[in-house]
């Protein structure tokens, strides 16, 4: 049984590895060789990708899970309900965005081809058929025709992962509409050229515009669909221990009198919605003043310090506590981790190559001595707060029975005959223990304070970037120094995976928050 | 005790994180904008951190390991004779290709600066000292000063990594010997240039020779640093049960009667040893005539359908066999199994970009087809023999006692009293189950022959990339496709990977006819 669970997970994988193998092997040569292999013939490959995961998808609802004794188990830890919300938000988004292209596309009709309109319409088909299946069944375990669906799976993770590549390399779309603006421009100017032009230019403003400010969500909405696939595919033909039954409900969400905390949250988060409100009422003209950028980057370079002395002072806590470390092995924790310090990397990214390329150009103007100081905040405050997350995440909350080892159970197993009475030791201990720990002690009441205001900033920075303020790209600073392509490269890898990076937080500092 | 060692590993973890980054943002403003970070400033950054690595190397010597009960235990299973050798090896090219190069530096000294001198030695002296110490100390389990072990060696790991890096996407040396011979050509042919030339003609060749041939190993010698650092790291302060004893020593080596597998071996052996000095030959030319080209191609072509079949045979038995899967946890082997799928991926890599290449271009010339049913081979030999050796190595071993799980020692510790009988049984049952398999049956001798011929047929295909055979690179159809540094790029990290593999499954293979 459990080899025929191994055999399968290879295989599926070597398959989506191939998979993605042969369309990075697309994508790359159409990078480095436009002669050949043109952005269409990448087009119609991820079409079959798609059309080939659609009909598993199809099959899967109409077929698989209608099977008897299909889906025994369903896994409580699997697909939490914000990870739900932002695949249908930013599932709607990149409907919305494929849209807004064959909008674009047709009002451009007369200079180009009709069969373009097929890709954008495929998409909108495969992301809506897509989102609806992951919502109905990402915490299915399935237990039939486990090999089929583990391919299935695969199959539609690398397809994701091929979109998400696409989407981070290609930027033709941006260049094609930076190119007719140029040309609106000359066209004033009385030149005349034959770059194609719009039909009726307010309704390609909006297409354009959302175009623009809906493509980050795209490239997020990808990276979400392959974490959930992969959850699913783990899950593929496990059988959850009947014992366990049903998720230990947390406690629900009270402030226990944490007022400091979410006070200062509540604080950058205005001050953080004002300079948002103001950056996007400048933004919306064709170029930002600099005194914006600067207002932008000493938010961020007041905010930073605080978060990462806040984590400081959280860890250090964590270290005072003499509450038992949960080392017990725990996947879904495990890919908490592992998701957070992996989502860290884009920003973290992003701050070195800026302070590359900062360092190397002028930075004796106060603009970019703000950006240095920007980003090297940026990498103190990721990795403090990591550790502040990751240390509160191995905490064994207080509501949880701890799980008893296999060795108390044999011993318990042995003396079967005072077992009762220990039902009972244990019981009253249990409740002397929540019972001293229900007035906080000031540990427990710092931590939450800190998660609280963790909490708020990190939505804050959350907002930021994910609804269009990139002034990593817009400031120009580093778009000249690497050269256009590859700064949009850097940032459109860096940028989706910071937003990640900090709906993750959130979700993580929630826990911490509640286990303090 | 378990949370300061999670503490320590997640830190120095950070650590070689950020230094990686900030020497990958480096290299990456120096590919991507070289007027303002040149190779000079790389090379600053690079003899910083390795001057650092050196530092601390020196000091684990002769400071930490100096300690009382600083390196209680030694892990058996790290550092293999093999892996050993093969860092010695290519440690000693390293050095010589620095040796070459500053020889060829020197020789060019009236048209170049001196201080570029201090990069190549501080190289050897850095690359001289880190062999000696991985020679003698990889086995080590430290005990002391852990954290900071830790952080030395994600140091010294983030160091060879960036040398890697380095190694794979700096082509400068290539270019400027390019460069110089094309300066001869045009010097015989009477134009004047102004490139640098060499003052000793036959000696420059020499050099150069010398450095082309080598650059291959010194980015293999990097990847071979990084894995056995890494074993160092996950070592430090890890305990060894006392009661593991020693390494259960492997049997010894014996024929058993195979032969047929052997014999298949040695054909493919020295067929391909006829192929590498006909190649080598013709290769010491300045062009390579098109019917070597379609010798080497055609070579592989017999060679890997003939390995793909035995490893499909050979994972058909596997599955045939009674014996029972080991599916405990162990370290070493999913180690093992992660290094042999990631180092597939190399080769792979390579050969999905060769099939867009050829597909997009020309397929209908003999050396073309042969190139695309070498490449699709590649894939299919590298994805069984992954699968046969996977296979074969989680077959529990026969002469290795099975570990009894806890249930097993728990049960037995409740009937203490029949505790003598029960050993006389188990011995009894273990002679039997050993000697009925002393005649081997079918399966077993198949298992065997397979195995060796696998084996002698991967030794082959490790000696022609690793002594210099390039034809990825030298038959010019991809490099023209793809441009030359990119293909530069991707076959420089292909390669070493690719060659890292077939030692590698050497290796695997020796366990499963073991094993067997």
């Amino acid at each position: 049984d459990r080899q025929a669970q191994k055999a399968g997970q290879l295989f599926s994988g070597l398959l989506a590895l191939n998979v993605v193998f042969l369309g990075g092997a697309f994508i790359g040569s159409m990078i480095f060789n436009n002669v050949s292999i043109t952005l269409g013939d990448v087009w119609i490959l991820l079409a079959a990708l798609k059309v080939l995961a659609l009909l598993w998808l199809l099959y899967y609802i109409v077929g698989t899970t209608r099977w008897p004794q299909a889906v025994l188990h369903r896994d409580p830890h699997a697909g939490p309900v914000w990870v739900r919300g932002s695949l249908v938000l930013f599932g709607s988004c990149t409907i919305c965005l494929n849209v807004f292209r064959i909008g674009y596309d047709v009002s451009h009709s007369h200079c180009k081809s009709q069969l373009e309109l097929v890709f954008p319409a495929i998409e909108i088909v495969f992301m809506g058929f897509q989102t609806w299946v992951l919502w109905k069944h990402c915490k299915d375990c399935v237990q039939v025709q486990t090999n089929l669906t583990r391919c299935g799976l695969m199959l539609t993770l690398a397809t994701n992962l091929l979109l998400w590549v696409l989407a981070v390399t290609n930027d033709s779309m941006h260049h094609e509409i930076e190119a007719e603006l140029n040309a609106m421009m000359e066209k004033f100017s009385g030149n005349e050229t034959n770059t194609c032009l719009c039909l009726n230019a307010t309704v390609c403003e909006v297409f354009r515009k959302g175009y623009l400010m809906l493509y980050p969500f795209s490239t997020e909405y990808c990276l979400i669909c392959c974490a959930v696939l992969f959850v699913m595919w783990k899950n593929v033909g496990r059988r959850l221990a009947a014992h366990a039954g049903p998720h230990p409900s947390s406690p629900p969400f009270r402030l226990h009198g944490a007022i400091f905390g979410p006070l200062m949250g509540l604080l950058v988060l205005v001050a953080g919605l004002c300079v948002f409100v103001l950056f996007q009422i400048e933004a919306s003209g064709p170029n930002i003043a600099r005194q914006y950028f600067t207002l932008y980057y000493a938010f961020y370079v007041a905010a930073l310090p605080a978060m990462s002395l806040a984590c400081l002072v959280g860890t250090a806590i964590h270290g005072l506590e003499e509450r038992e470390l949960d080392t017990l092995k725990n996947p879904t924790r495990s890919l908490d981790v592992v998701l957070l310090m992996g989502a860290a990397l884009g920003q973290m990214g992003i701050a070195y190559f800026s302070i590359v390329a900062i360092v190397a150009t002028r930075p004796n103007e106060l603009l970019n001595q703000l950006i240095l100081a920007y980003s090297l905040l940026l990498i103190l405050q990721h990795i403090t707060q990591n550790l502040f997350i990751i240390e509160g995440l191995h905490r064994r909350p207080l509501w949880e029975v701890a799980p008893r080892s296999l060795e108390e159970k044999e011993a318990e197993h042995s003396r079967r005959g005072s077992l009762l009475e220990l039902g009972q030791d244990l019981r009253r201990a249990s409740r002397a223990y929540i019972h001293s720990y229900n007035h906080l002690n000031w540990k427990r009441r710092i931590l939450k304070e800190i998660s609280l205001f963790l909490i708020l900033c990190n939505i804050t920075l959350w907002m930021m970037p994910a609804f269009g303020i990139h002034p990593e790209f817009e400031n120009g600073l580093e778009k000249e120094f690497y050269g256009y392509r590859t700064w949009f490269t850097i940032v459109n890898f860096g940028l989706p995976l910071g937003v990640f990076y900090r709906m993750h937080s959130v979700g993580g500092l929630v826990e911490v928050y509640l286990g303090a």
